[in-house]
């Protein structure tokens, strides 16, 4: 059994995403940022960066794993799914899942901190990263008009990732607008089962209530 | 033989050094940013967000990668090297290369924006990623004092990968002050020939030179 300690933000979401996609039974285990949960020194003991996703492999010597990344990879390798198996679809899906890493997570991220959550308005910074955000979005919907996933032919945990967040652009105050291709695919996925569940794990709090959470403890870590 | 279009940055760094450690031929093909080369439409047409660096493997039908963390897992699997093969040691090299890729470059890359180039000066926007910055080279630091490595006891992708960006935190206004374990791993990694050579490609700008001018294409971009 896997135990997914998870908040219900963008991060979160794609390893709650992959494992019902999965069909895998696992124990929820919800982390409250709203009350530093994630600070605490029982969770600092699993992922000392203090952050949320982490998972704990109850049927693998209790093995952690942290960073939604590596998260997704280790899950796709032990279930063996979403993760093509030769390799030229295999780097292409790594290379579209770390452009969600370092390019669509952060950037939207720091679009949430500035336009909705910090203490003064800075409309430079707001004007950086919606920008930055939107040629982001650009860049996944020429992808998305060459081939019907990141990856290819098959959906992969790159599209997952990328999917988790990019559906909160309006957040983050970025238009999707005129990107026919993405939203092809932004309503592709959203019409999946796996996906539909995933997103509202865990319940306790509705989307906007838990995105506010997420851009203040990105504000205050 | 492996093609590396780059430049004299960070994540350039991160392939140059990955390539000299493993003691591979290759084929340096210097982007000039500040002509916006890696904007063509013959560079786009390998990396479609317009970014270093990019390799073209020309044994393998130039299969080409995009992602400086998708290229190091690309080559260190090619050339079997530098990622272990246990499924937990290999799990932990990609946790902390998620790590690196997903905290320290983005945040350090903000910090550098904000803190050297940005046409205005927004303190609380220099302080929030320098403040990040910190917090993530403390836990890198703890890490640090329970292992050798990041992964254990080998080195591994996910240690050039985070040394290519701390070593540079003199420029983005972070001090490393008192994390001696930390500091004891920066040596020992800047002693290596491979990283030695690996952050002198390519030579044609001075350190200092090419980071304004990555600066200035993250703003301009």
């Amino acid at each position: 059994m896997i135990d997914l300690y998870t908040s219900p933000t963008p991060n979160g979401h794609k390893i709650s995403v992959l494992l019902d996609e999965l069909g895998v039974d696992y124990n929820l285990i919800p982390v409250d940022l709203s009350k530093a949960e994630q600070k605490t020194p029982a969770f600092l003991a699993m992922n000392p960066n203090g952050r949320i996703p982490v998972i704990v492999d109850r049927d693998n010597d209790d093995f952690v794993v942290f960073e939604s990344g590596a998260i997704m990879i280790y899950l796709a390798e032990k279930f063996g799914c979403f993760l093509p198996e030769d390799a030229a679809g295999r780097s292409r899906t790594l290379q579209w899942l770390m452009f969600q890493m370092g390019g669509v997570g952060p950037m939207m991220g720091q679009a949430n901190v500035f336009y909705r959550y910090f203490p003064e308005k800075i409309q430079p910074a707001i004007d950086r990263y919606q920008h930055e955000c939107r040629r982001l979005f650009e860049v996944l919907d020429r992808r998305l008009g060459e081939a019907h996933y990141l990856a290819g032919d098959e959906i992969t945990i790159a599209d997952f990732a990328n999917w988790c967040w990019v559906r909160t652009h309006t957040w983050s105050g970025v238009s999707v607008e005129g990107l026919d291709h993405l939203n092809r695919w932004l309503d592709e996925l959203a019409a999946r089962p796996g996906c539909q569940s995933g997103v509202r794990k865990p319940e306790r709090m509705t989307e906007s209530e838990s995105l506010v959470k997420v851009a203040q403890s990105m504000v205050t870590r």
